[in-house]
């Protein structure tokens, strides 16, 4: 088991690597000193393939453990989904010393930890993530929120997990578009943070599939990827600074998942894009070299994942919307560009002209 | 003006009591640094006599200030109004630096901070109370929320305000009701923390309406009552230990409440119910002489507040409700109970038959 600490003052909590560790969650759990009783949420799919094992060990334990199941997708990532936990914790009575668990994606970890931040004003929060993207960014850090109608994310809270049980073993029954969507993040963490990370997927043959990864190379993603974000929200949990660097790639990225309502590119695909854009906008600027924005888009299109935006997305649309991303600051657009593989700057310098010449270089040609 | 400091870790604010204190909103929230933009919440009754004057001062001090209003009631503080913050937050592209700031009772002012909790993972926070409640209890300390169909504030945050501006003035327009209500507040402080407050209260002729009181008097309650809540909450702010004193009369109080739909009492007479119940406990348990039972009873009945439970309530309904407060621990209910005025001490070692004794005799009688 590998284990990297999180350390944030006052909630201080491990992210636990075990292949097989679902069975361990019990176990796990039963260090924290929680009190007895367990609401495990999940979606179908998930539950139907690892509900069982993680309820067992739970009850095994000696968890009062019982389950809330919502339906899958980004669609019910809503106010409605998060009042179905509420009615299930009611129901189920619990405390201000009971566990909300997440049991699947990002979708279910973000709401499962919204409800847990607000049932009672705050319950305890287990997050065990069942996607790779989930498990090197969503679980890990404490932001938790669902989408409005208008946009991504604008309604949550910071809320941190007690634990985060990440079991690369259930990776195996993660479809390969969302495997390339984790995937995306985890070059991100190569870009802003770890440009040894980088250097390692570099030297792997195909990205594109799991099972064309190392088992070593596996590994170190996953463990380089958690300590990477590990390290920076211990940094900054509330994003006063540095934490904003993990935003490397999301502010174009929501425009363009938000303005395509979030049907035809899914997270990652959108990050591939935002990332692609951030770079070509750093070296407009000056501050990124080319070479080194080709070395990106490169490892970007091993992982398959694109680099062009979506057919038929208005451009002034996708500049319209920078202005209700969460990171505006009196008016003016943060972005987080890089300087070279490892490094990024913060800056709220950039106009709109770059960013527009920048996005109409990136449409599909010929579609 | 009277500063009161309440200095939660991270999060020190002021507690200003001015008088006429609302001309001077705006200058008070240009020393915090915040956002140009405001949103101010309120609710049709009070804007129409108040809003008027605190957007003025919100745009003398060069705010870019707007408003949003909620229907008023109990009734209200629900989900949907939240949303309708939110759909006014999103309008008005607020960021993170913007300051949402709740002008009305604690009905505005838990859903406002609410919303401010849980926008963008939380935006900035003032509260302008315009009840005695709010003034002494709600609008200090930082719990937020909202009523789910089948429980008060069983949804919420803890987010602390920048600033709490009481302006006794507005007090003047406030129904009598409510004033009693709040006074149930302020008795509580004298029973759990300052007998001093509570001996002064005693020597006051009437107590039912603000205009038998002098001005000293009343002076006095605002200021002692808001240093009250301001240490304890500056000592606990999660509710770890010792601010759970502050539920005094809120255990069976919000039972009380809840089984009669939030129609028959308002918040302020359940707590004064509340209170009259959970010193006839103490006295049963031998933990408080009967003699500071009968003191405390008089203030209530002094103050125009009930000291008997509603007609027809059914009491096994009220035992049954207090496994589903907030207060509850691995099963068992937590009672805040008095030793003397001015010290409370909490126990879990209440059963429910001394409860079941105590709610028999404070059945109303012959109605």
């Amino acid at each position: 088991m590998h284990v990297i600490d999180v350390n944030i003052p006052q909630q201080a909590y491990k992210i636990a690597i075990a292949a097989p560790g679902l069975d361990r969650l019990g176990e796990l759990m039963s260090e924290l000193n929680l009190g007895k009783k367990v609401l495990l949420v999940s979606n179908p799919a998930i539950f139907k393939q690892y509900g069982e094992r993680a309820i067992a060990s739970l009850q095994a334990a000696g968890f009062d453990a019982t389950s809330c199941i919502l339906p899958a997708g980004e669609q019910y990532k809503t106010l409605t989904s998060v009042q179905k936990i509420y009615n299930a914790a009611l129901e189920k009575r619990l405390e201000r010393s009971s566990t909300l668990v997440a049991l699947g994606g990002g979708v279910i970890g973000d709401m499962t930890g919204f409800a847990a931040a607000t049932w009672l004003r705050g319950v305890n929060f287990v997050q065990v993530p069942t996607s790779l993207l989930a498990m090197v960014d969503a679980a890990i850090g404490g932001k938790t929120g669902v989408n409005h109608p208008q946009g991504k994310n604008l309604i949550g809270a910071f809320h941190q997990p007690r634990l985060v049980l990440i079991d690369p073993q259930v990776l195996q029954t993660l479809p390969a578009r969302e495997f390339r969507a984790g995937m995306a993040e985890v070059i991100k963490y190569g870009v802003i943070w770890d440009a040894e990370l980088f250097v390692q997927m570099e030297q792997s043959k195909r990205l594109d599939q799991m099972r064309y990864l190392g088992a070593d190379l596996l590994q170190n993603i996953l463990n380089r990827s958690c300590q990477a974000k590990a390290d920076v929200v211990s940094k900054d949990e509330k994003e006063a600074g540095l934490r904003a660097i993990l935003n490397y790639g999301h502010t174009i990225g929501h425009a363009v998942e938000s303005l395509t309502g979030y049907r035809v590119v899914n997270h990652g695909e959108a990050v591939a894009i935002g990332m692609v854009a951030a770079a070509q906008i750093a070296v407009a600027l000056g501050m990124l070299s080319s070479e080194d924005a080709i070395r990106q888009d490169a490892l970007i299109q091993k992982a398959g994942l694109p680099t062009q935006l979506p057919t038929g997305i208005d451009i002034e649309a996708i500049i319209d919307a920078l202005q209700t991303d969460k990171k505006v600051k009196d008016g003016k657009v943060r972005f987080i560009l890089p300087t070279q593989i490892g490094a990024v700057e913060i800056t709220d310098k950039v106009t709109a002209d770059p960013v527009r010449q920048v996005l109409q270089h990136m449409r599909s040609v010929g579609k």
